[in-house]
Parts: structure tokens; sequence; C-alpha cells
């Protein structure tokens, strides 16, 4: 992993600022979680630990919403950085993306108290859409998967 | 839709007092959303108003993690409880089930400052594993739809 991730200027600090109020990950949301999305060569990461408040039915475990959260984020900030990556001007402002449709895969108990790492590859593009894998891992363990389509918002 | 929403005891209520943790919807969780949801019929039904700041990108939107979320917690009561509307002893105990898929398809924005009114329908039950199809609406606007497959947790 590079050290991409120490950079200032993640993907969704590049959001207008009309566009970055979202809970998740908007920059302009004071109260949200602040998921930072960052792409390095071929794929982004995001890492992100859950307070221990987000526990799922069991404490020790985080609720399924949190992962989905985290994904759905991570998702639509991937897509925007990947859109961009394959334009005809890849050091052009950057789209925004929302989410058409997301399917969470979760294999695993997904352990509280421990930083999450949230990865993303491109899977194709046509025109506005975008599909995106992802995957969320605590340390070595594989949590859970996820697919999203995302399309881009008409400026 | 019958006053059964009005009843003391909701499906989430029933979960043991060790499975009652989750964020999303747990009674033993006092941070979380709370989220309450209602065998009424076939159908299952939760109503819910999330705060201001759960805002998407553009605020006046609810945030996609949210309506993630509340599909989750709405989908693993909802076949917990037609499990065992199901079952042999439908006065029986209720099983505690878990996410093991979540495909949600966002169709509308999600208008923020609106009740919204999540309801499930049972699609198939195959053992311990049930399969819920799920909607999301704010008054008669179709927000988005889910699918969920949930797994009994072993007694």
């Amino acid at each position: 992993m590079s050290n991409i991730e120490h950079a200032d200027v993640w993907i969704q600090k590049e959001y207008s600022p009309e566009n970055s109020h979202c809970y998740g990950c908007g920059v302009a949301n004071p109260y949200g979680h602040g998921l930072k999305t960052y792409l390095t060569g071929a794929e982004t990461v995001s890492r992100f630990t859950p307070d221990a408040m987000y526990s799922g039915g069991v404490p020790g475990n985080v609720y399924g919403g949190m992962i989905a959260s985290l994904f759905d984020c991570h998702g639509a900030a991937a897509a925007a950085s990947f859109h961009r990556q394959h334009s005809e001007d890849p050091d052009g402002p950057l789209g925004r993306f929302v989410t058409a449709s997301l399917h969470v895969n979760f294999l695993a108990p997904t352990p509280q108290s421990r930083e999450l790492t949230v990865s993303g590859v491109l899977k194709s593009i046509e025109g506005r859409k975008v599909w995106v894998e992802m995957t969320l891992k605590a340390g070595e363990t594989l949590c859970a998967t996820a697919e999203m389509l995302a399309i881009a918002l008409r400026k």
C-alpha cells in the first residue's frame, strides 16, 4: 500500500460543497462518520474503526447497517474516482455519483474495536454508470463483500 | 393497517437480552435507532423518521447507509417473525436471525423530515434460511426496495 492514505486530499474532500453533507462521508457534516476513501493505483481504500456503540445484537460485532453504510459511501466515491481515472481528462473535476443498487454479502462476523479496511476495484463503466466490487476486512479476515452500481449525477 | 403498531410488544423486543444490543434495533442499546418492527397479518411494518443529520450529499435527502440500515434490521426481524409464524409452534419463542445477504435498489431520493414506512413480505423459507422482500416508502412514493436472505442462529 502506498502512503497516499496520508495525503491531504481524499476522494470525498473533492466533492463540491453542495454535495458534501453526507452523514457517512461528507466533509460538511459535523455529526457523521467522515469516511475517507483514497485511490491508490487501480484500487480504492478506506480505513475505519467503528465506535463501540455500533454493535450488532451481540456486543463485540459490528451491526450490519454500519457495514452497508461503509460500502455505500466507499462505493460512490470509488465510482467517481474510477470514472475520472478512465475518462479523457483524468486530471479534471470529479463527478458526484449516487447509488442505484448495493448488494452486500455478509460472510463472517465483523469484530468491533478493530480497524476495518474497505477496498474497491472497478468492474465496468458504461457512460454514466459504474460498477464497483468491494471487500471489507478486519486484519486478514474477509468479513463481507459488496457490489454496487453507481450513476453520475447530471451536472 | 391494523393498530397492532400500538402494541407494547414489537418483534425486536422479543429478542433475548444477550441478542438485544444492535445499534439499529436493540432495546438494550441506548445510543441506537431503536427500530420497531411489527407483524400484521402476512406483512411486517416499521415506521421511522431519521434525524436531520442523516442527510445524503445534498441536505433534504436521507443518506444511503441509513436506508440500508433500516432494511437490515427490519429484514432480520421479519425473517424471525415469518419463520415462527410458519412453524409448528407459531406461539413459541422467537428465533434470532442474522443477515447473509442484502440487496438494496435505490429508486428515488428518500426525503428527510418525513416518516418512512418499511414493509416486508415473506418470499420463501428453507430450514433455517428465510428470504424477505421489502419496500421503503415516504408517503406514497416508493423510494427503495430490498431483498434479504437471513439465517437463524443456532440455539
